[in-house]
């Protein structure tokens, strides 16, 4: 909860749809894409794009791209617009840097010698600051501040410059892997194919789906390889549902997989430096993601449910009743109250309605902070003692109030317990988090927690029980059959848990 | 949930807000009606309107209306321009009648022989038809088809017709009581002071809070009479967690309740005719109002929680787990996992951004139906039997997307139990139900509802279960010693369940 | 010039249409009423409103409101709405009392016992306060401080109050106009008629237009009866040019005509008192109106013209140029040019794009005032004596700067010629005119009037010259013919000059 | 009148601002870009752009972009937060493309090696596609199709690349015109600097003012040095007027001028091949420009009018009245009027509300075409032979209506004079006219122009006429001599008269 409240944020939610079969195909790939990116939505509601293509040589590329959530930024008008693509990418954008502006949103479109690419991209480069100055000393001016439009210049200028009907684009994707090693999910849009990449750390996620007839969604026969419809690629498979897609399989960390009529081909695996793992941020099993999302073989809500089990083991609380903070802690509070054989109540009602207020700080109504966002269900816990899980901690400034709600609506005791470790050091993957001196486990007042902010007492989730939570689940067996190429290296495991420990997965140069 | 796919909807919400002591105060009572509307938003989304008054004598009344919810419909710029006001009433309409413009939104401003009022009013007269034709033959124009514009006018004519220093608007109030029996909890602000009135069933709800310092809110103490900031009135008590009040009482049915700087008062009580019990809507208890307001002296949760253990009595189930629709199903089903043994278990995982979409509906994706709204939780269900808790059924064609995602998803039986009698009856009274003919109860189909549906079994709560679950924990102590007036009479229990056994409080004229 | 910068205006342009023939027709009424609306646009910018009958029995009417330009208040998708109509009445309103809200948009659309009517008028009530005193004492409430509402209620009050299958609706139109003597002209809409009113007075202007084939617009043999495609009504005639239609004939003063799908009728003629002659507002001839109406039986650029030889006349210069403050004094000074043999040279460019600055006024930018609307064009006239003719002077503070701009630009004398006498007094009748106190006139300053406004001299036109060069061009004869009733009385001529001469058509009643 | 119509248009205007002295000063620089801007509207409706800088170092950029109107993109807010700028540029732009988007407004902010620079242009590259090609090569993506981006891109790769703490613009500037000849004025906004250019062919205009206090705007003494407040650059001298800056002079062809808070200085001027003559766009004299606007020493007005007396003399008529299609040919029909001794008499009225309206265009309204927009004034030409100017005649298709409109209102003769010579070649140096194909004057038509637009007769002015009348009024003296560098070269006269002629200023390349 306390999350959402801090503003901290992934940075963006991308998706990408190519119809299958020989074009025009039935397929409405612009509405494939706008649900598709409607649930990603949660991933970024700063601003959305779309750009699709006719895939015909050259292509038409058609763009609309607007301010705020998709069903505000895309009107009829606009679907109308977009519709005679046969693929296309978009992007939902979370403001990482607090320059709202419509020129940032993605997905980029460039105009190179080799023609029209279109890129998407959800992370965050470690060395863009070192990137950016390279390509302008190539003499390339920059006219934003996006990552997204260095990774298109990056890709633009790789020699040798020359026009070709068959531009490698394939061959200037590894070298832009070479010159950053994270973090992205990125597609790259040319012609009639979308290259789905992720950096060989695979800190970010992303994985494809089939487009196959509602019919056959379920069918326990499973659709067969001519059903296919299309397929679709995105940041979450929590997408899937949405648009009638079965769960393909993820992309790997450092793969290039080709999307194209002809379906899904992965081209390459780039690797890592040797002895280096994998570092998907383990924050998207903790929060960010839907809980009805997979990642690596497991859906996000069985992790959850399995730290708060976790945290019940390691951290007993002598209660009457275990609860949630609405809505996404209830899987830990339920892994919690199965595992300690109390019984779960609801003691918090949410008002879905009270958003960004538009109303004036200076006012007496401030001080119910955001209390103002919660019903107390007081019948169900008066006299009582509760343990209230929640799944973060950051600034320790919005739990504070809902426990005085909760105390002075007659709780006998607030035990809080976090399903998750203290966050003590900043992200430069991608993740918006308050700068260190912020963050309230770097405070002296952490010394005493509970006291600061009211509880009776505070734990957390130990690191190595958030890591065994999320690991003891992971089956990577399906992709690896999936993959139509010769690199069926065996995937190693590994997480990024840099705002936890302070290890980054690679050096950081400034 | 059905209910909230079927269109189905309250009227209305009111409410008012009064400042104490001497004007002008500190009190901010444009943003304390602002964010009191905020918090009834769940009972209209369609537009909302604030109107205050300076309270001067002749008064200044200040309007503002909009379309949509509060946060489209009110910008800072209209808040600046009705913060000169030290009292005012509001509204968030929902559309009954599909006639969706500015000129319907409430409140309205009536100039009239003795003055300007304004009205604002939760409700449906039942006699709507013979009270219109009744004005129009005085000779009125009326300009909307609203109830509303209806109560004005028929306040503005009785007789006598003379201008007067003091006009007498309780004596109008009662005279329109007796005009029309129900269903109306209405608000009428005339110069420095509002009427709350509740039609003589008492049919919606409407209740008052008193506002103290924020650090008095929960003070055990409780806050003294001299701490009063001011009064609010509401039609639910949800509201006043929002804002800082605390829960006060219920206006009784008939009562009608004069709030101003000097404090509450109770004018009168007008009476039904003999033998009549109270009708208050039990749908509110069932899916309208938020789960954490107060009715009766009872917590909204706690009913809908008695309604889930009832409904395990009456129809317990072979099964593995029990779970919900979500949300509004949560409580019921916890009650019924509670009293059957059974373990609650998430099944579905809700996506909030998706809303009424603007895609076109001849698509491959509109066989999604209601399924996209929902991500399955799969692994939680997968080979189990699953009972699965809804608040009500109404036409029955969105439950069943839901249970053919659940079983295509691997849950092997899908067991739906409902916790509400089936509705067979339209409501005259202010509620938007489908006509009889809509009904899924009323349609052959109905005798093989779990056919219908694709469930394996399928069960009602009975209305007698309903009527004990609602009926055991009233409890209206605080409302009577409350009650500033003489009319002390004991409150008697009644509700109405017109819209499921087709008895109405009243006889319907037309 | 000066009327436009003073904010002084017209209250509003009504217009109506209905289509020949047995309906549905070809013609597309919504898109009629549009442009009709747009070509009045002049004589009001606050709000627009278009309210479609299908004519049926009983009638649906359909209505669009918005506030601002036509082009912004209805978009592609109001037309489509309104385009069932066969019939229909629209309304552009000035605000001349400040408050600019949307619930005082016309037309009115109100039920009755009798069904509903829809009324758009021009002009203001010159009793309005007594009558709305008469009508709240009847006991009906009036929701907006308008006319337009106070005429509709007036209509619906007139007994006998019983439901009749033929409501008398002339009979009512009568009584109004026996309660309230001026200032208006009337659209008034019921199922498939429309009636126009103008009061017996003729303060306000109103005509008739005939839909002909395009074809036959201006074909000299003219079109017959049998080629009408419908039938318009307007505040002017300018609006057929724009929608092709042919001038028919001006209703009269005191006329009710009723136009419907069988032709135009005239129903009856009310009376003034004995010995009052008309009394239409001159200033419609002086500003108002766009030069390319038609009012009684002139153009009003000729009239405008025959002012400004007038002028000459009256007030000759010895100078070397004669020219126009642009665009509204440009006929006047031609006809100055022409009468003095002086020559028509332009001395100021107008930029039509600085409109209403949003720029806030405490800057050095503000010194500029309103010679920030015009470039000088120096070449023309430096070393030159230059008269400059305007249509009019009301608080004399606009076209100071005008002048200071010519003569620092090297004007070697500037004479100021006024096309119009001096406004000394309000008006009561829909001209929104400062008060008294306000106009230059009246001030002290008035005495050395040149000296004030920084011009070499001064002169307005008199009184006496601006009736001659009205009433001397006037011809009814078409008129008279057209009335196809017995009330083909002689036609008197007259107007009202009373911001001029401070005497009133009327006596006023308060 | 026929290049409004026809969607014809100059490409942009530029406007800067430089506040003089000490920063930060009294000036409220937002504020003059906003109204400079305004006053340069006619130059392109489409968009409207504001960059500030703060001068500081490394600067502050403040941006803001939108679509439509000045009044329309710009709200108070987006000026509050542009108005910590010591300095700015602007732009507004006439979509030549088609492809109207937020991404392609000006002015662009780019960040290179050497920091940010900001780019406002008018003008069109006539070698683009050459230099697209070859930025591309050099391995830079373009992510609009505008020549702006295009530009901002060579200035950023002008080798050599490396940090510098003073770079060298003016090199690059210089490199930049050696890359490309025309057309284009140019400001390019560094830190605290704005550079101002023209291209050696001077295709396009520019000049520049000097804001002084408004008291001594006009004051005969003239503005002392020290009392300067500002630097104002400008496509046009019309917006001197609107914001109290006096003209300076213009910037000559291939001149770099420095602007600054210390002063205006030309740096350089880079010089045309031997031989060349400059080639400024003679239509800017014919139509583009504000008639209050000065180039080359003399009013546009004035040459305008030597237009009509030169039509008048080399084509006279035998009629009774010269009149004019307002409002831009009015300058040449009151100059026909004066040298043919023929009366200027007004017959058409412009309704100013009638612009681009949204009625579809199937309907019967649509015939009247053009006509719409005007009313006759019937009266002043009926019976009467009428010589009609209008400044061009561009496909010949909407002058048509108009003779159409006269001819059935009365008129005995309609004779065109046309002052300006028949368009019968594209344009590549930004001003948007349709193929040659598409010209009346490439057609058979044109054989019998009179009879194909219905006009008695059509006669057009002479190459030889129009050059003369433009260049006979030239004086260059003042901008001689506050030329405060050496490069005093005598000033040479010529114009690009391309598109009459066929004679383009330098070889196309493709």
């Amino acid at each position: 909860m306390e999350f959402e409240e801090s503003g901290i944020g992934e940075e963006c939610g991308v998706f990408g749809c190519v119809a299958a079969g020989e074009w025009p195909t039935q397929l409405e790939v612009a509405q494939v894409l706008t649900l598709g990116l409607v649930a990603l939505q949660h991933r970024g509601q700063e601003s959305a794009g779309i750009v699709t293509s006719n895939g015909a040589s050259p292509p038409t590329y058609t763009a609309h791209k607007g301010m705020g959530l998709v069903s505000t930024a895309f009107s009829p008008e606009a679907l109308t617009k977009l519709r005679y693509g046969n693929l296309g990418i978009c992007h939902t954008r979370y403001s990482t840097t607090g320059i709202s502006e419509l020129q940032n949103c993605q997905p980029f479109v460039v105009d190179t010698l080799h023609g029209k690419i279109a890129v998407a991209h959800n992370g965050e480069l470690v060395n863009a600051h070192a990137l950016r100055k390279k390509v302008m000393r190539h003499g390339v001016g920059l006219s934003t501040s996006s990552d997204s439009e260095l990774i298109t210049q990056l890709l633009a200028l790789t020699p040798p410059m020359e026009e070709l009907d068959s531009p490698d684009w394939v061959a200037r994707i590894k070298n832009l892997m070479t010159e950053t090693p994270t973090s992205y999910s990125l597609l790259v849009m040319f012609k009639d194919v979308i290259y789905a990449v992720r950096d060989p750390y695979g800190n970010r996620p992303l994985c494809i789906g089939q487009l196959v007839p509602i019919s056959k969604l379920h069918s326990p026969a499973g659709a067969q390889e001519e059903d296919t419809e299309g397929w679709v690629v995105s940041s979450e498979s929590c997408s899937f549902q949405s648009i009638g897609a079965k769960y393909y399989r993820e992309v790997l960390p450092g793969e290039i997989v080709q999307i194209s009529r002809h379906g899904v081909k992965s081209l390459s695996v780039v690797s890592r430096p040797e002895g280096d793992l994998p570092a998907f941020c383990i924050f998207e099993y903790v929060y960010f993601a839907r809980p009805d999302s997979i990642f690596e073989g497991q859906m996000v809500y069985t992790v959850r449910q399995r730290c708060g089990r976790q945290l019940a083991i390691e951290s007993p609380t002598n209660a009457d009743i275990v609860s949630t903070v609405p809505e996404s802690a209830t899987p830990a509070a339920l892994g919690y109250a199965e595992q300690s054989g109390l019984p779960y109540i609801e003691v918090l009602c949410k008002n879905r309605y009270v958003g960004r207020t538009f109303i004036q700080p200076n006012t007496r109504l401030r001080q119910l902070g955001v209390a103002k966002k919660f019903g107390a269900l007081t019948d169900n816990f008066a006299g009582k003692r509760v343990v209230l899980i929640d799944d973060s901690i950051v600034r320790g400034n919005t739990i504070s109030p809902i426990i005085k709600l909760l105390k002075e609506a007659g709780a006998k005791e607030v035990h809080i317990r976090v399903a998750s470790p203290p966050i003590r050091f900043p992200c430069y993957m991608g993740i918006n988090i308050p700068t260190k001196e912020e963050l309230i486990a770097n405070k002296p007042e952490f010394q005493d927690i509970a006291g600061y902010i009211g509880a009776d007492s505070v734990k957390y989730l130990t690191v190595e029980g958030l890591v065994s939570a999320v690991q003891e689940g992971i089956a990577f067996h399906n992709e690896k059959d999936k993959m139509n190429s010769n690199n069926k290296s065996d995937r190693k495991v590994g997480h990024c848990t840099a705002c936890l420990t302070g290890k980054y997965p690679v050096e950081l140069e400034w």
